[in-house]
């Protein structure tokens, strides 16, 4: 049995200031929460309408309704579970091998996506801007599909970074080298720019080395590539290379 | 001003079974409207808040009010525009280059991001399962931002297709040929799976060569990437090669 102080405290933790002043955040489905429970994220509570996660400790598992799961799911069709977790303190930067960092990413499904890819490229570092979307949004988490649990993300001022790193900086334009001919180097970190805008100003200025994704279909049309392919176009050939 | 039958008929086209009745779909805001009145999208109506495509034929083009673009708009926050098209006859299927296939895609989003993916790369040609998800639908229109106009799209029975093909036909699998190691040529198929179940049973039989993407994090997870990047990295190493 949910209280109602219990789902309105889920609920408030669909936005950003209340995961933060509660240092809360949510995940759904079977699959993302055992890998949460499997890492080092500190499992606050496990509300569940079945006999699963019964190795949980009966004080941090209830057995909750369909009914009472509809009402704290962020999901348009809610799944059998939904477990509270910890928000862990930022770990230390990585700032070796390959790094990705985004500037102002806004949606979630990207983030997500981002994050899923860096963990099947064995990227263990993913940096972003303050104005990119909060990785704890429960669409986000749900995008990752666990991956979460194995890129460490850290939020901080990209410019401010970027500036004083030794690492060398690379970005994507429309009209630079072509990746594919391009020696591309183990260690570096790959800036992805938000979706309307690209990478902005002050931050195209701390670039060092310039790449383009060639456009093989009618070169007329000046349409970009949605970011978290592009990601995976890039990702996809760093490795290749090394 | 909007007939109750006219808000009627655009709402229904969100369903397939309407789109196919009246042989109407419908596309929103500016940009995906330009690139399909540019084509050879036959268009139905335009229905705008501004002043906007003053060069369409006033017969074709009437001035709503934004309470009456919410009524009949798809998206949570409506651009300023909404325009139907007639359904186009299916092109015949150009048999030879690069050709994408796909095994009952369900999600629109990834339907949407697969076929300008294609647009990008050059690939005319996208066939689909009949299980796959309707590309008339509100959400693919949406997600493809245009490109649907350039890339012929069929949907038919996959399995009588590839049995009767001469192209080579690709498919990616967890544990096969490295596809950074494989010469892979100009012409083929290149079949995606459906997102929880990959490549299905009778459609793997026909498969003439199979493929890998490597994982370079974590061996032991055994997480698969999202259809839409995975088809990302596919075509740019296809591309790439030739």
């Amino acid at each position: 049995m949910l209280s109602k102080n219990q789902i309105k405290l889920i609920s408030s933790l669909q936005q950003k200031k209340h995961r933060f002043a509660n240092q809360l955040f949510f995940a759904e489905g079977v699959k993302v929460i055992q890998e949460l429970v499997k890492s080092n994220f500190e499992l606050e509570h496990l509300y569940t309408t079945n006999e699963d996660f019964t190795d949980i400790a009966s004080n941090k598992r209830s057995v909750i309704s369909e009914n009472e799961l509809n009402k704290i799911s962020a999901l348009s069709t809610p799944n059998t579970c939904l477990a509270l977790f910890k928000i862990p303190l930022e770990s230390k930067i990585i700032e070796s091998g390959l790094v990705v960092a985004l500037d102002s990413i806004r949606d979630p499904g990207n983030l997500g996506t981002i994050l899923r890819l860096c963990d099947w490229f064995g990227i263990h570092q993913l940096i972003c801007s303050k104005e990119t979307v909060d990785i704890y949004n429960p669409k986000v988490v749900q995008a990752t599909m666990g991956s979460i649990a194995r890129v460490n993300v850290n939020y901080i001022d990209l410019d401010a970074f970027l500036k004083k790193t030794k690492l060398p900086v690379f970005g994507t334009f429309m009209d630079s080298e072509n990746i594919y001919k391009t020696t591309l180097p183990q260690e570096g970190i790959i800036v992805m720019g938000n979706e309307a805008n690209g990478i902005s100003e002050n931050i195209e200025k701390l670039i060092t080395k310039r790449l383009t994704i060639p456009r093989f279909g009618d070169l007329q049309i000046t349409e970009s590539l949605n970011v978290a392919t592009a990601t995976a176009i890039i990702l996809s050939e760093f490795r290749r290379q090394n």
